[in-house]
Order: structure tokens, then sequence, then C-alpha cells
């Protein structure tokens, strides 16, 4: 275990962690993304995506930018969700202009029972980048770790890439849930183990994205997502060298299951745009803190536009008080279109205004 | 206005007036549709999609179809959602595979200030429609008429076609609310006119499809989709001829917002499969019948895992009492790719279920 800096700016973890915060802190998902000309240029030298986030130092160069232009209170590993499928053998790869999707798929009974937990060892490239990552920071803000969530790695295994109505995976739940299940199984335990040897590389906070729960019917997320997440937050170290490691989930279009994500064991949910943040606060109460979650399609708009829909999710959030706490957040990842100066917007409102908020 | 047939099966009709019924009605959003391989055959004789919408002997042909397959309790025009803005002279077309396009888009201040309520004649060919499948209903089971909502006209009508994030429209909405406001509001006028024309026609019930108000903020649905809807259903006309004309409105993803939805002056809310039944009958009380919310990949399942999933559904509703009402239905349209037999397993469970859980 390397020695690292001193942490600078423990805002983003006292936050999660429900603690006092001077502001309300804030990152973007995918804030190290083709919205940045700098991105570009070292996506340029690496020549893929997968070329990127499999060589440290690219990745730890990509991280960094966003970090270098903007006051953000957090970074965060810059990789892909699907890493352990792809070690698990699947064959991952990337269309130009399209989403991920994987060579082989797992939908027979034959399959299911070949898929296996993957070596640790083959997603060595993932911590050599957490490491190499977390010592170019050099203390200046926590470092994220992050994985799929079990259900949204297993659509993409079933199904070989995304889908709008996932009828591959679905018609699996309904027909052969035992199948659903197994796959499952072996999916938390894998994101568990690749979650704890992130933390063991230098991740200070983990977040699993759930980008696909939200597809479920009521009644299935609950059984083939949120158990599994369950299962995956269970198994996490909580601490790392003395020091706490928060986690955080977030389905995607699972606004309705709160109250259940909630007493997960989870110290955040993440929230997208539908999510009303003062309501959501009441229900979650001091259970949990909260992630979000302004609609990345507002950065399209002008900064004045931008600084009023900041106060307003703030102002809906309430100042924070004892027991409860907010990270400011998209509610999705930021768009490749969005003007980079719209972040300079964003980011400054959070922090003025928030601080006003707790009168400061 | 023509003679027509007494009605003989008004069980959906009174479902939506939170009456008694003996069972629970049960219709499927998208029920004349390519699944069906006697609609594929008149489709073919039509040429297009819209060859089949834009003839009345051929809508009214495609519509009894799923009626005389399947012993469902409602039956719904065959149309598109997207029949006013063509009529605003917007040029409606479809590709083969891909969803519904516009020829000319409505995005500068000068094309939102052209933009007019469409006359309701160049409509006729839809109200013919509707009079003749009515016509030929001959009372068998009620004809539901039916429009997209002003938010999602909007949506297409600004984007040109489906979007998988709205930028251009969401852009226009943060940007300039104006524009956005004055589309919305011919929108309803003109939508508010067609379904009370199609009322005029013969149709018994009318549905708003808010498909893509599910893509909006908290907050901004409520002020660019659901203002819209309200204004539209207070200017339907509730009666026709003395008997009452039940209205349902849907939120695709709208899930959050029910409480909101049930104060509109809807006499039902549809619900998608992320909804849980039970849940949103506490919630919306009295107020509201509710209509939904079968997962349409269960249709992908055996006969046996269907009826499951249509007893737990039924059983989360729980039994209808005084002042509540229950409408069995998908949460979606159906699937082109679904086994005409899982319908017939689907439907027959709705009833044999229904009318063991009141003791019938």
């Amino acid at each position: 275990m390397p020695q690292f800096a001193p942490l600078q700016n423990d805002t983003f973890l006292r936050a999660l962690l429900r603690q006092p915060t001077d502001y309300t802190p804030v990152w973007l998902m995918r804030q190290a993304g083709r919205y940045l000309p700098e991105y570009r240029a070292t996506r340029a030298k690496a020549g893929s995506f997968m070329g990127l986030a499999k060589n440290p130092d690219f990745a730890t160069e990509v991280t960094l930018q966003p970090i270098d232009r903007y006051p953000l209170d957090a970074s965060i590993l810059f990789s892909d969700i699907l890493t352990v499928p792809d070690a698990m053998g699947l064959g991952l790869y990337f269309e130009d202009g399209e989403g991920p999707k994987f060579e082989r798929t797992v939908r027979t009974e034959a399959e299911v029972a070949a898929l296996r937990v993957p070596d640790m060892a083959s997603l060595q490239y993932v911590f050599d980048a957490v490491t190499s990552i977390r010592t170019a920071l050099n203390g200046r803000v926590p470092l994220i770790g992050f994985s799929g969530s079990p259900w949204t790695l297993a659509c993409y295994m079933v199904e070989g890439g995304g889908s709008r109505e996932f009828h591959t995976i679905k018609k699996m739940l309904y027909s052969r849930p035992d199948l659903m299940h197994r796959i499952l199984d072996i999916n938390a335990e894998a994101v568990a183990q690749y979650l704890n040897a992130q933390i063991d590389a230098g991740a200070q906070a983990v977040m699993i994205f759930d980008s696909w729960g939200g597809a479920l019917a009521d009644g299935a997320y609950q059984a083939f997502s949120l158990d599994y997440m369950r299962k995956v937050v269970a198994k996490l170290q909580r601490e790392k060298d003395g020091v706490r490691i928060p986690s955080i989930m977030f389905t995607k279009g699972g606004g309705l299951w709160l109250d259940e994500m909630a007493d997960v064991g989870a110290d955040a949910l993440g929230l997208d745009w539908t999510v009303n943040l003062g309501r959501a606060r009441a229900q979650v109460g001091d259970r949990v803190a909260l992630q979000g979650n302004l609609d990345p399609a507002i950065l399209f708009a002008g900064p004045d536009q931008i600084r009023a829909e900041v106060e307003k999710a703030l102002a809906s959030y309430g100042t924070p008080s004892a027991g409860h706490g907010h990270v400011f957040n998209l509610g999705h990842g930021i768009s490749q279109f969005t003007p980079p100066e719209s972040v300079t917007a964003m980011v400054d409102a959070v922090h003025d205004f928030s601080r006003r908020q707790r009168g400061a």
C-alpha cells in the first residue's frame, strides 16, 4: 500500500457521511469526458476509449483534467462500468457513436453455468489507475472508485449491448429466474471484490451505478437489482487505515424506491432529475445522504438560467442540518455537447449559493 | 350525429368512473398492432402505417381485430399520437424500423409565431374513423379516442422525431420558456378541440398519452406537461347525449407525480410497471381510477408466469371498493414481438382472478 498525501478537501466525504460542511460539495458524473477539448486530445493519443481506460497514465491524465479546470470537490476514476464482465471473458468493445457491446453473451444454461467471478488480477490495470490517480491528486480532493451494479452488468451480458426494451433479459428474468439469480450472484460477488480492490488501491469512496434498475417493474427491481446491491454493500470494507470509505448507490429512474434503497446500507443515494430533492430528503430522513440531481440539459442554457436552476435545487434540498448531507451533481452523466463554461457557472453557483444558505 | 347501438359491456367505463364492476376490465395499449398476423395482412394491403390510419375502412378493420380475437373490454381508435402536428403542416412520416418523424420542425421564433391550431376539418379522416369503428363495434365494447399530450407533441415538433436526451427542446425550455409556453398553449387548445371532435364522432372515453413527460425534471414536468394536460382536461366535454365521457391521463415514467396528477381533473391515471399498484391506490385514494400496469416483457414468458404476474398485480391493487376503480392494462404498448397466445393467457387471467377476488 503506497503512502498518499493527506487530504486537503474532505467536504465531499463529510457530506456523504452526513457531517457538517461549510458549503455543498459538487462533482459531475462523467466529468472527465468528451465535452472537454483536453480530454479529446488525450483520447486521440490513446486511440480508443478502452485504450484510455486500460493505460494508467492516460487514465490519470484525463481524470485530473476537470480537477485542474474547475474547483470540483471530488474526482472519479476514469474507467467503464463494464470492466468486470470484460474480465469474465465476454469481450467488451465500443463502436463509434454507439454504446458498449460484448462479443459473447450469457443466455443459455451452459453459458450461465460457465460464468465465474473473474480473477481480480485481470483487472490490475484498473487498480493501477486508481493508485496512479490518487498519487497524482496529491490530496487535492478525494478519489471515487466505481462499478456497474450486478443487474446493470447483467443487462449488457445478456443483451450483448444496450437495449431499449430489455426483452432478452426480461424474458430470462420471468421465465428462468434461477438462471437470472445465478448470474446476479456471481456479479454481486465480483463487484464486491472489485470495489474492495479499488479501495485497497486508494479509492476513498465507491459508487455503484445501477443504470438500468429503473427499467424493472416494481417487485422485480427489489428482487433482481436492489437485493444484489445490498449484497455488494454488505461485503464492502467500510474502513481503510482507520478512515471511513463511504458508498453511494444510484439507480437511474429509481425515485419510486428511495425508501427501500435507504435501508440497503449505502451511505448515500444518487438521484436523477425527476426526483424532488426536498421530498426525497424528508423521505430518507437521516438514514442516508443524497447526491444529485440537476438535469444535464440545463447546462445547454445560459449562465443566468444555470444559476437559477442550481439555486432552485439547493433551496429545494434546504440547509443541511445534523444527520443530513447533500452532494451536488447532475442527475446523469454530463453530455458530450455541453459547453465547458456551463460547468464553471454551475460549480460556482453551487459553492456560492450553498455558502450563503449556511449564512457564511 | 349517427345513432349507435346500445353498449353491451360497460365494465371499462364503470371502472374508470369508480363504480362497482363484476370483474376488472382489461385492454392493451397498441392492441391493434404488429404482433397480430391479421394486422400485418391489413397493413400490407394499406401500404403504410399512415395509409392504414388515414383510411377509415382499414382503421376500422384493424381496430376490431383484437376485439374479435380476445374478450377485451375496450377498443381504441387506430391512429397515431401525432396527427395534430401533422395537421399543423409539419409533415408526419415514418421510416421503416424507426419512430415517427416530421419534415419540418418548430424551433425558431418565426416558426413558433407561425404555429396555429389546425382546422379540425383537416383531421376529418380521424373523426370518420371514430364513427366507422363505433358503428362496426355495434355496442360490443366502448371505443376510446386519444391524442398525444401537449408536451409530447411538442417533443416531436421541436426535435423533429424521437430523442433519447431531448436536448433541443430542453434547451428551448430552459433558455426560451416563452417560446415553449406558446407552443404548449397552441397544442393544448388543439388537443382539446381534437378530443372533443372525437367525442362528437362517437368516442366513449378519451386518453391523453404523455409519452415523454417522464423525461422532464421535477418542477419542469408540472410547468410544461402537467399544467397543459390540466388545460386540455378542463376543456373536454364531460358528457355526450347525457352519458359521461371519462378521461385517462398517462405520463410514462411519471410515477413520482401521481399525487399532483390525481388533482388535474382526469377520471383515471395510467401507470407504468415501475409503480406499485397498491401504494398508488393508497396515494390517489378516491380521487381517480387507475389503469395498468404489467411490464409488456412479461408476455414473453410462458402462460403460467403470465398468470402469476397478473395475479400479483391484481392482488397488489386489492379488491375494488366504493370509490375506487382499476382497469387492467400493460404499462406501455404491447411489443410487436409478443406471441398472440400470451394475450389470451393475460386477458383470461385478469377476468378469472378478478372475479375470484370479488368472491364470484
